[in-house]
């Protein structure tokens, strides 16, 4: 009997795998990416999430090897956060370790760090895990899926992948490896879901430039494009525009011009010296010979686009004939902020090209017939969703059904469940707990979900704070002081906080005891009457 | 030289003309639609939202009519806030006063309302105003758009609409009436701008009686249909279906069960009584054998999907073989509420339905084909887009330039903008200050921005509260007591708190003046070194 195989994916109530996956066998363990997620409407106050990697602590010395497969915030943004933790040699191809560098630096933790280069094609021993990289297409270059082999069977990882038949870069999907891989059979695909709800083919990253083209011949001043600093893809296709229509390009912003600069250097970016220029330079040219490349379209409010429709960025703003292209699909949350951007945009005078008015994005995720081809080739015994919502796993369930695939062969499995395998066979093994770890400033998990439900509580209706000095009989010796947030407006609330100081006056006078929860309790029902609202209420009492 | 007239969208930053719409002649005023907002994600504790009729208050006695195009919330929903202030005759179709009449009486207005009822077809004189009433298709029956005519012109209000060529009920949008308002000219025409970045024309109502007839054959157990309490070309469609289907059909909740009830008594609804059943009966029914219909297809926590989705719903719960089906599409805004919604409902063992994995909703507003046809029947002199955000306003614009209207003689506009119109000449007015109400709890405009912005700051990094009681020169009779909510999680944070309230002590006795403020410092600045937060520091000093 071969020792089992065990696959956990990593992250709480996130997508499934998306973020972290730990690989684990014969007592030693391979970690697949490192990333971030993004905080949901409701976690307020939260800058970003990372994976509950509480299952490695006591395992860290079981750790021989991680592998970042691609490099997009959501694989690679925890880097600095496991390496605090766990130290172990980090496998990744040229571009993803350039941008993985960038992050490093900035944490000033690059020293600490045991990089190396794998390129696709390469096959890695680490630990028991030979580890064979193959080239899969995405949104950014460079992007490998994994071909995992134990004693206990080949697993396939997809990680983030679209067959892209024309991509920015040449170089498709590594059809033949995944045909080969089948050829030795597959225990297990476990395969990127994320547009399990798209029907068909996921357009190719080329149809962009005609969209492009079309505004760059319309755009009177400036175009201003905005997407994410890790799309270097993006930033090839705008750099090719700006050559085929005359004009010069600079990259904005921090993130934006490390990444650009990192792919230059590697050579993952083409662009001619002559069309490459600082911002200032670009700031000095006319309008219509200048594009920009920065943050923000995502509507974030810290971002250049962001300032741009506020009105607060340092550098420049924007203006009565720019054209603002967001180069990318609103993350589902952020729809809202993004309309409003858009909205402010146009009402400082600018044009805003988005999707749906020009096909100026594309998704970097395969769809459900690529999903299908995908299971085709690599025909595996088991499929695995992951990379998605419970609901896109369901639905890539169903696309495998329709793709000949036996039900009991389909797992589908949320974050925190262990898989195993042994002898051939699936089965679930126990679920780990852990979800969320929060980042807020620089606390890393010290504000959980029971603080950001005061936060909740806090934002519903506000606080009302009550301060009451006593003397050793428990009477009032001075009026109570009573000061709110988030509850009413001051200046238009005399007569209710006035009425709210008597029933406390009172309160206290008839107290027989816990003069503490009898005045939360007359302060709470009497403003629950005037108001219909539940404002948070403190009391504290000072005896003197 | 005839008199003027003042058209006045009023409404924030809300979509323009959306929720009410003022036109004034001869110092006379007519008021289109009383609807309300959605709070935005922002918005913290808000309920909802109506738009800032401030203007009308010294203006209460010119109001000669109050008019309702249809009976969806975001034009009935305020109709008790304007009677609070306004009273003035209410114009509307059969089955939108019906659910007015909803409204008022759960409000208890309804002996105060001076309700016509009026059909499409029929021309009212209203002070200054002959206003001409004609049947649109619209995702609620007996919805109506307005030709208004005074001495000033003829202009035409489509309010929302869509050409739907096969509408549920079977009533077509009146291309006759519209033609006929072309051949006596027409001065302007404001028009429903929801979709304007919609390529091509929205599919028929009818497109969803497919979809519902495969998720119907394939259920093998209940079928739950969300979808909004208003939305009644729906309900008949549910109800066809099921009826096509031999399954009963039971309204659940308050607000879709009144309606439903409304829209049959008038005649609106159509569905045989052997079909329809109550919860309780379809409860004790065969799984396989029920429809229930009910609210919560944005996935509003109080809604019963939202409650289904929570395990919280009093009557019933989720259960396996359930299919959900989501019969809407998301406000902008709800997207993440709506998908985490869904995922609950799967991870219950329900399965969903929902777009785009099904064509179960189709829009009830004109895309931009039919957008260009309404300006070719109706060959306005003016084009002032309505009802959509700046961006929507922006497109609708391109599509009327498209259609060959001059770029002169469309105005863009947002809320609080007068347009005037004299001799036939459009010129804009001043701007009307004013933009939301906000409604909490019972508190209607109360709680505003500044509020608002307050619970921004609790929610960012919650709050600290600092107690000091002092002696008359100044210095500390008790140890200062440090309360925090939505900062630390209390039992983690002992360190911190008490290092802070050394630094508050050292603060108190170092003070040299204003111990307050040297306090506040003291403690924001020590808690953003330690924390990189920025909590609300708020000191409360007792002087004995």
């Amino acid at each position: 009997m071969t020792k089992q195989l065990r696959i956990l994916p990593i992250g709480g109530l996130g997508e499934v795998g998306k973020n972290m996956m730990v690989y684990e066998y014969d007592e030693q363990i391979l970690i697949v990416d490192t990333g971030i997620m993004f905080p949901e409407n409701d976690m307020l106050g939260i800058d970003y999430i990372i994976p509950d990697f509480d299952y490695l602590l006591p395992n860290r010395d079981k750790v021989c090897g991680i592998v970042v497969t691609h490099g997009h915030e959501d694989h690679t943004g925890a880097i600095h956060h496991i390496l605090e933790e766990i130290n172990a040699p980090i496998y990744a191809t040229p571009l993803t370790r350039g941008l993985l560098e960038v992050k490093l630096t900035r944490g000033r933790l690059l020293d600490k760090a045991d990089l190396h280069t794998i390129q696709a094609g390469d096959s890695v021993k680490i630990g028991p895990f030979q580890v064979e990289f193959f080239h899969v297409c995405h949104s950014v270059p460079d992007a490998v899926g994994l071909g995992i082999t134990t004693p206990a069977g080949l697993v396939v990882h997809t990680a983030d992948y679209k067959f892209d038949p024309t991509p920015v870069d040449g170089w498709p999907t590594d059809f033949a490896k995944l045909a080969e891989f089948s050829s030795r059979g597959v225990l297990a695909l476990l395969a990127d879901s994320t547009n399990a709800d798209k029907p068909g083919w996921t357009p190719s990253e080329k149809m962009i430039d005609p969209a492009f083209d079309e505004v760059f011949s319309k755009a009177a001043g400036r175009i201003i494009i905005a997407s994410f600093a890790s799309l270097v893809s993006r930033m090839q296709q705008v750099a090719d525009a700006a050559e085929r229509h005359g004009r010069k390009l600079a990259f904005v912003g921090h993130s934006m011009t490390e990444n650009s600069e990192m792919a230059l250097k590697l050579g993952y970016l083409d662009i001619p010296a002559k069309t490459l220029v600082s911002l200032d330079q670009a700031l000095s040219m006319p309008d219509d010979e200048v594009v920009l490349m920065c943050t923000g379209s995502q509507g974030e409010p810290s971002s250049i686009v962001g300032r741009l429709s506020a009105g607060t960025n340092r550098r420049f703003s924007v203006k009565e004939k720019d054209t603002v292209v967001l180069s990318s699909r609103p993350i589902p949350g952020n729809e809202e902020t993004i309309y409003r951007t858009i909205n402010r945009l146009f009402r400082r005078g600018a044009n805003v090209i988005y999707e749906p008015l020009a096909p100026v994005h594309v998704s970097g995720h395969a769809s459900q017939d690529e999903m299908a081809l995908m299971i085709h080739l690599v025909k595996p015994k088991y499929l695995i969703p992951i990379h998605g919502e419970l609901r896109h796993l369901r639905q890539h369930a169903v696309i495998a059904k329709e793709a000949g695939m036996s039900e009991d062969n389909i797992q589908v499995v949320e974050n925190g469940q262990i898989i195993e395998f042994a002898d051939g066979e699936l089965s679930l093994g126990e679920r780990v707990p852990g979800g969320y770890i929060f980042v807020d400033g620089s606390r890393v998990g010290d504000v959980g979900p029971s603080v950001v439900r005061e936060r909740e509580a806090l934002a519903r209706d506000g606080i009302v704070l009550v301060s009451l000095v006593l003397d050793h009989s428990g009477r009032l010796i001075e009026i109570p002081e009573i000061i709110t947030r988030g509850f009413v407006y001051k200046h238009g609330a005399d007569d209710l906080l006035d009425a709210t100081t008597q029933r406390v006056i009172e309160a206290v006078e008839n107290s027989n005891g816990n003069i503490h929860n009898q005045v939360v309790q007359t302060v709470r029902s009497f403003l629950y009457n005037e108001t219909k609202s539940r404002p948070m209420v403190l009391v504290t009492l000072s005896w003197v």
